[in-house]
């Protein structure tokens, strides 16, 4: 499995508007302005969603998280090989709300790649973006934890730390996936983002949250096609 | 919703035998050995499993585990309403294998009240009954850690510290549902437990890891209505 | 090793000015005040200040954590066995900024009654305060986390709380000792907590961050001489 | 501050045979043993006994943890101000027996940078090792955790393993100063260490634990002399 890159990942977080048989339609517009477009749009919705999001779809579906557990004895985590059987083909790992040990992450990364899962850690700043680029995970994505929810797009206002962050990242691994997050809610965002050189985003809110998450999600689309 | 008692909760945790379609299998199973029997039979799949199994069978289904959160920006964590919408009636929480603090299982037991979830909580030791049940959930299941998939079975090996958390907890709470768990592998594990005064078992491997788990599951049935 | 009652207990933090010999100047005035008006009063420094302290005060010193462990393989742990070397003679426990795991919390209840240290375990509200009541520490100390640090006193905004928490744990415990903290500021905040039946109150900033911290600390003294 | 390398760091661990007055003596063996020898060598007690430890010897005194916190408001928690206050001139990070999300390492990093306290992070494998030496610390110590406590020595049991992280570290962190543990209990076990290229050992049991643990201190403080 390999993602076409530019890429939008949508994070479908905890939102009421992407629970459940909203997750479905959610997913199913993602998938709609993919096809339209030509772009690459991936959806990572809650564990419970995955099955059904990945059978009503034909985007890539991500889980939000997983374990660093081998099948067994682990009740109430999550296990790699089962977000795999409902359908993802990967995940997103160390999300700012959801920060995991670095040991952890290592052998995350390690399973990932073991279940041919995609790893897409994200980070918190340049520094521990190069740190997670050094264990070769998939996809590192940059999200300043300050901007998250607020509308104020890292790309627009930290242009300097998103190119800052992916000329460390290349230079430790040249052909790694970076994306950045973070107040993405205008189309001209993912433009800019992909200007500062990265290959795409991961958007959350500025999707779930609209009021016409079709018409966010087209306008994405067709930035990522320019 | 309430729970008919005495009542056994099959645990998969995240056994590959009971992981995604197999997961279906064997709640069938326990949907059909709860038919034949009149017994009750509750299963607590993975979260991605959740909405399969509930679509498939008519018996009661738990989550594994639910997180303190409300909706929102909670990546990675185990919604309420997430679990409730793919099908679950409830949820264990606090199980040996994925312990949280204190005022979080109190914040999670308060969240299942409100949505109408059964909350199960589990503890290690009687004092720790005890204490869960000062919280007022609706079920405490017992399981001593170190007697977990040993097959040796907490009503046999301990049937006086049983007998004590029993009185210990009704002491507190008198109306609240008690299960024992640990090491039952067997239909008379069932029974004692029902004899030492409990509401029924929570078990995991011995009926996942068995060679024919509808067989065990029948058997275990069929010693809850004697 | 008994604490006499009414007690206050200052909680040093990690406040800069109850830091190091700053932490032990201000344990002098604590000493200075509970002498001179014969008040019970115990401070809760930083660990690597619990030797000096204890070197040079006469009152009680407590830790501010301790884990559940036994001495051997714990890196970077509190171990029950030093803190009592270096002089404390008790230890908060699940304080609302270092939260535990219920049966760590039992645990540590358990090493505290065997190393005979005073276990003061503190809780958000009152249905936590009877759940640790019922693991039969020696103190339950009640603080809701809205007010920690606001200077608006627990005892005067919230009384209905402190009494129905002082009424649910003593019906399961009749002999703990119960103490309120949050926003104690000012004398009348600590004479109320006493009107409303607890034995004492937990105060942080409203001393250490005080411009007269032994002013303070001899009025809080005398009310609860009173 | 600066670290004469090679270097030997004696991690006190819990043990009850280098905790209160005991730990004290033995940072006193460690003292003379480097005065005698003229190698460096450096101690990490408990919290609780790092200023009498800093009182006694003149050899550098590290904490065994930190938190990324600031002044204030972290009961419980561990300060970098309050252990440097203490007279510590570093600390270990990331220890395996004390593991840390990731992007508190960093920050933990950070704030001994800000404090001049050396950083000394600890890694289980080669990959979370670069991974460390991206964040800049001070210094990285490599230690398979399936070998700490055995005697089985990592420069004797893993020199391929130690040799390929040596290279990996240096290539992305040239200066970095780097050490190995686990299971070193033989002054070969330190020379060969040295031989693979590690600025030293970081080594608890086999000294703490040994029946004599003057004559091994001298005997590793020789070897690094070699």
């Amino acid at each position: 499995m390999k993602l076409r890159t530019p890429i939008i990942i949508v994070n479908f977080k905890t939102y009421l508007e992407a629970t459940g048989q909203k997750a479905v339609e959610l997913a199913k517009y993602a998938g709609k302005a993919a096809k339209e477009t030509g772009a690459s749009i991936a959806v990572a919705p809650q564990f419970a969603d995955i099955a059904r999001v990945a059978d009503a779809v034909e985007i890539p579906v991500f889980a939000q998280h997983m374990d660093p557990i081998k099948p067994g004895n682990s009740t109430g985590h999550v296990l790699s090989e089962s977000v795999k059987e409902a359908g993802a083909v990967g995940s997103l790992i160390n999300h700012s709300e959801r920060q995991l040990k670095l040991s952890d992450i290592d052998a995350i990364i390690t399973l990932a790649r073991e279940q041919n899962l995609i790893s897409c850690v994200c980070s918190n700043n340049p520094s521990v973006s190069v740190s997670l680029a050094a264990m070769k995970p998939d996809i590192v994505s940059f999200e300043p934890p300050e901007l998250i929810g607020t509308g104020i797009a890292v790309s627009k206002a930290q242009p300097d730390v998103v190119t800052k962050t992916v000329d460390l990242v290349r230079q430790i691994n040249p052909n790694i996936t970076i994306l950045c997050g973070a107040g993405i809610s205008q189309s001209e965002d993912v433009s800019t983002a992909l200007k500062l050189r990265t290959n795409g985003v991961l958007v959350a809110s500025g999707i779930v949250k609209a009021k016409d998450p079709y018409s966010i999600l087209h306008a994405f689309a067709n930035a990522t096609k320019q």
